[in-house]
């Protein structure tokens, strides 16, 4: 189970990924997987927050847009975009968003 | 299972809600689902995604930020609000964001 992530102080970023998979696994896990640990790797990565039932929502947050930018030129996460738009999602949505503000429990 | 939202074109806000449940029910289902329909008449509001699969990811999309806090501040919000710290979440976590860039498939 995905637990919540332990962010700085705002400002930082989110990138929210909604989306609908394809049927079949056809690689998919073992890459999701693998991407949840490179992006962990990466400068600026802050903590992600995913889960699916249907529909998927993954929150990864970021340090700054250029740490956001950089993961996204990832050679091997470009390799697993492009086979996310050839086969892995039916549909899917990326939102860059700042956050401003946080509080919580 | 929820959909994808159709937001307009940003700049819009992001209300990003993530929580771990308490156990059972003690009338969660029937609230989460009031306050979804009623978040739906609040001006200003876009859309709303929500996925739980042990961890809860609920992210709703307003048009500015005083339409969140005129959510925030709904009586009946309020009173789930405060059912949810005494009752119904053992850890929470919100951010309000402000979505700059958006694309999808």
């Amino acid at each position: 189970m995905s637990d919540i992530a332990s962010t700085p102080r705002p400002p930082y970023y989110a990138v929210i990924f909604s989306s609908h998979r394809t049927e079949g696994d056809n690689g998919y896990a073992e890459m999701a997987d693998r991407m949840v640990d490179l992006a962990a790797l990466q400068p600026g990565f802050l903590g992600i927050e995913s889960v699916r039932d249907g529909l998927g929502l993954t929150v990864s947050y970021w340090d700054s847009v250029g740490a956001i930018r950089d993961w996204k030129r990832n050679a091997e996460h470009q390799v697993a975009q492009e086979r996310g738009r050839s086969a892995w999602y039916s549909g899917f949505k990326v939102r860059i968003a700042r956050v401003e503000r946080d509080y919580g429990l």
